[in-house]
């Protein structure tokens, strides 16, 4: 029997069978996963202690850095990240068993708009002409499916959105690229590092960097911090300040420890530089079993 | 009586009305404008010469690059920038006027993802509980609510998707950031520079670049190449490379010619330190009257 005064709430991007709960399942096996609608509210939910960590999708190996997680730490949240999750993403085609030998004449495919772009080939090859809907999450266009028998439509997602919908899938793997992850931020009010067997990797550190001025040459003093130190970027990736075309933050990884002496020396020569830094943390990473 | 053999056609991310149309019916008054569904449409459309040039977004200051067209540029297409175009974005709510009197109570928004995470404040504060929708456009989503006089639905877009749709609009300038342009590109097959009368600023040339290897330091001594020739990187973005987390190509806007002796230095050491480099061109900036 639980004690429930001990188990920890982890919110995640819901609904249940979404990517970002596989990820959450995986490295939080025996807690209370509580779903959330949006990215922004998962967030919310771990400022108010309505749950002691969220777990959220920050980037995909295909269509980058999730805008709305990276900017909402950036310039609404104070958080740290305390571990990541990488989980490969695999994604089918699934209709309602009503449908099963009718699915070539689908009049619509619903899915979340990443995992469309994530198949763009295939559907321009395969069903071109066919409205293609964006939907807030696969596991929600599985379920629309799931709830329109008589309608010939279908899904993209994983094996989980099928199984829990009980939607039939008729393609497998219609990925356009193979080597396809998402890696998830388990993020915290504390500057904590999450234990994890069989971390992947070193620990990595991951900090948003703004620049002093917009002079020429400011990004190449900034990197040469690091170069000199031989301190690896495993990730750097710009966004826009939301001041004006051309303003950017940086977001960037490092692989070490934001404790090490090195590391302690090139944050402190960033302030000195004039850049705003604000680091997330150091943290290990969880891959998940395929 | 205009000479058709002489018109130039202009392929542009539709419908008409849209955020494209606006910013190609400024730079091309006069040449037959040519609605294309979707991105790729646009790019393919000069590839395969259907249409003189094409005009998409590919930045916008809140959103960041439009990866698409980015993407889409980098992996298929062989195209140059001959000129871009810098609007300013205003975002509306509106509906369908049988509903101007019962707007406070929409029970679904609808507008291109860019123009919901736009409102994105706003929507929370304002209308926290609606369902969102996402829609291919925010034209195509003013078209939906004119369709629709029974429901008690809205729009988000710009005030020419009010007036094409004969919509009322109830609340101006929803937007969250003041400041918000998107800049689009304007492609050809041809290397040329469009001449753009009352151009703003200088010419810029973009080009896409990829690293010789991830060890660390070599972004540092990619930005070495411009440091020291004070050539100015207005902006420098990085997306995935598509061969897995952490691979990434890089678009770079310089303020300067490509056939200034400076910049012929800076591409032909790039080569020589194992960069692969594909220039997109020069060209001049077309600011659309507010």
């Amino acid at each position: 029997m639980k004690n429930e005064q001990w188990e920890r709430r982890i919110a995640y991007l819901g609904p249940e069978a979404s990517f970002t709960y596989l990820a959450t399942k995986g490295l939080f096996p025996h807690e209370r996963l509580i779903p959330y609608t949006t990215i922004p509210e998962c967030i919310e939910a771990v400022s108010k202690d309505a749950v002691d960590f969220a777990v959220v999708p920050v980037e995909n190996a295909l269509e980058g850095s999730v805008p709305l997680t990276v900017d909402y730490l950036y310039h609404e949240a104070n958080l740290f990240v305390v571990g990541e999750v990488l989980s490969k993403i695999q994604q089918h085609l699934m209709v309602n068993k009503a449908q099963r030998n009718n699915w070539q004449n689908v009049e619509g495919i619903y899915s979340h708009p990443h995992a469309l772009a994530q198949c763009h080939k295939y559907l321009f090859y395969r069903f071109s002409g066919v409205t293609l809907h964006q939907y807030s999450s696969t596991a929600a266009a599985a379920k629309l499916v799931a709830d329109n028998p008589d309608r010939c439509i279908a899904a993209i997602g994983n094996t989980s959105s099928a199984e829990k919908y009980g939607l039939e899938i008729v393609e497998h793997n219609i990925h356009d690229f193979h080597f396809n992850h998402t890696r998830f931020f388990v993020l915290s009010k504390q500057n904590i590092r999450l234990p994890i067997e069989n971390s992947q990797g070193n620990s990595k550190t991951t900090f948003m960097l703004t620049l002093p001025t917009d002079e020429s040459g400011t990004l190449h003093q900034v990197l040469s911090v690091f170069a000199w130190r031989k301190l690896n970027l495993s990730k750097i990736e710009s966004r826009p300040l939301k001041t004006g075309l051309g303003h950017y933050f940086f977001i960037i990884d490092i692989v070490a420890d934001e404790n090490e002496s090195m590391m302690k020396g090139a944050l402190e020569e960033l302030a000195s530089l004039g850049c705003t830094v604000k680091s997330l943390g150091t943290y290990y990473t969880y891959l998940t079993p395929e």
